[in-house]
């Protein structure tokens, strides 16, 4: 039997992870069967199966390369001194999530919405989703304590308030924009960026002159 | 047949939707059936049948409140002039939504969080659920919009961010930070008024004296 490289499972893997999320994006995670994927992939059964044991594993193993590579990015920025403002950050990371799935897009939508909003559903039942959540979602928020303690070391922002209170919310900020889009229809990471930094430039009403 | 009054009409609906809300965020919306929401909610199925024709309507008349609720509260608060920072403002009506709501949990947490997180993965295929979300997170975000506006005209916020993208930006935290509680666990609204208060105290790294 021939070897078959590193680089060649490594193309395998990430042929049926797409289909996956195209799959899951389009018709939903319930009503999606491997089947399905297996025909988006463009794959034989073997092929797949010899990767993932069924739905659960692939939104699982989607999801960790998702927030594996958040948490890289945050890591990173928590090294810097200072780190660079919320909506600069905020925008060069998820403009890199976004940007490395630009080829994944349904109805010529990006998959990222619809696949994040069934993934936080599947996690509720799911408890290997759960732990993934739990432990990606942990590491991120411990680095944006970091990064903003950085920034209250470097005056940037005010040091009466918990560190772990901005990295919450501005997780929160994140997460929400990515789920409201499949409301409100997609938009560029800008969107988010000027709302950021317009909500920096905010100040109490001024007393008349 | 003894009249019944609107008082009693009113405490079967809301006895039904709370019945309801509790049975979606314990087992999820999939794994309820229409006799968990009958035994929970303690009432027959005829009691229940001559309110809501399904689960469906349930999950979609939860959600036309909960939506109905924050759009007054936006409204009324785009009337003012000036409307109150958007700490303050974000914490007096999730403060709100949250207090109507205190007597709703499942194993000692809010069930607010596992309900919203299960809407906005059904809305991906109940065209009626979507359609209600459209409307209301749509008044929301229009609301949103006047009152970016209203801060603009009174010092309060720069004026060359569009409002629309801080509006986005508004709803997305309030979004994410319901819910994110069913990964980091629950918190009361203080954490994200004060993550935003240190939001709106950031600035740029000051130049060495």
């Amino acid at each position: 039997m021939a070897r078959v490289s590193q680089a060649h499972l490594d193309a395998r893997r990430r042929q049926i992870l797409d289909g996956a999320a195209r799959c899951f994006a389009r018709n939903g995670f319930h009503a999606t069967s491997m089947q399905d994927v297996l025909k988006e992939a463009d794959l034989s059964a073997g092929a797949v199966y010899r990767y993932f044991s069924g739905k659960d594993e692939l939104i699982t193993a989607i999801f960790t390369e998702v927030l594996g590579e958040v948490r890289m990015s945050f890591e990173a920025a928590a090294e810097q001194a200072p780190p660079p403002t919320p909506d600069v950050l905020i925008g060069s990371v998820l403009g890199r999530t976004y940007g490395a799935r630009a080829h994944l897009t349904v109805d010529g939508e990006p998959v990222l919405p619809r696949l994040i909003i069934q993934v936080w559903a599947e996690s509720l039942r799911n408890k290997d989703l759960a732990a993934v959540m739990r432990e990606g979602f942990g590491a991120i928020r411990l680095a944006w304590g970091r990064i903003v303690e950085a920034y209250q070391d470097a005056g940037m922002m005010p040091k009466d308030v918990p560190a772990d209170h901005v990295a919450r919310t501005m997780i929160a900020a994140v997460q929400g924009f990515i789920a409201q889009q499949t409301v409100f229809g997609p938009a560029p990471v800008e969107v988010l960026q000027s709302g950021l930094r317009a909500l920096m430039g905010a100040r109490e009403p001024q007393p008349e002159a």
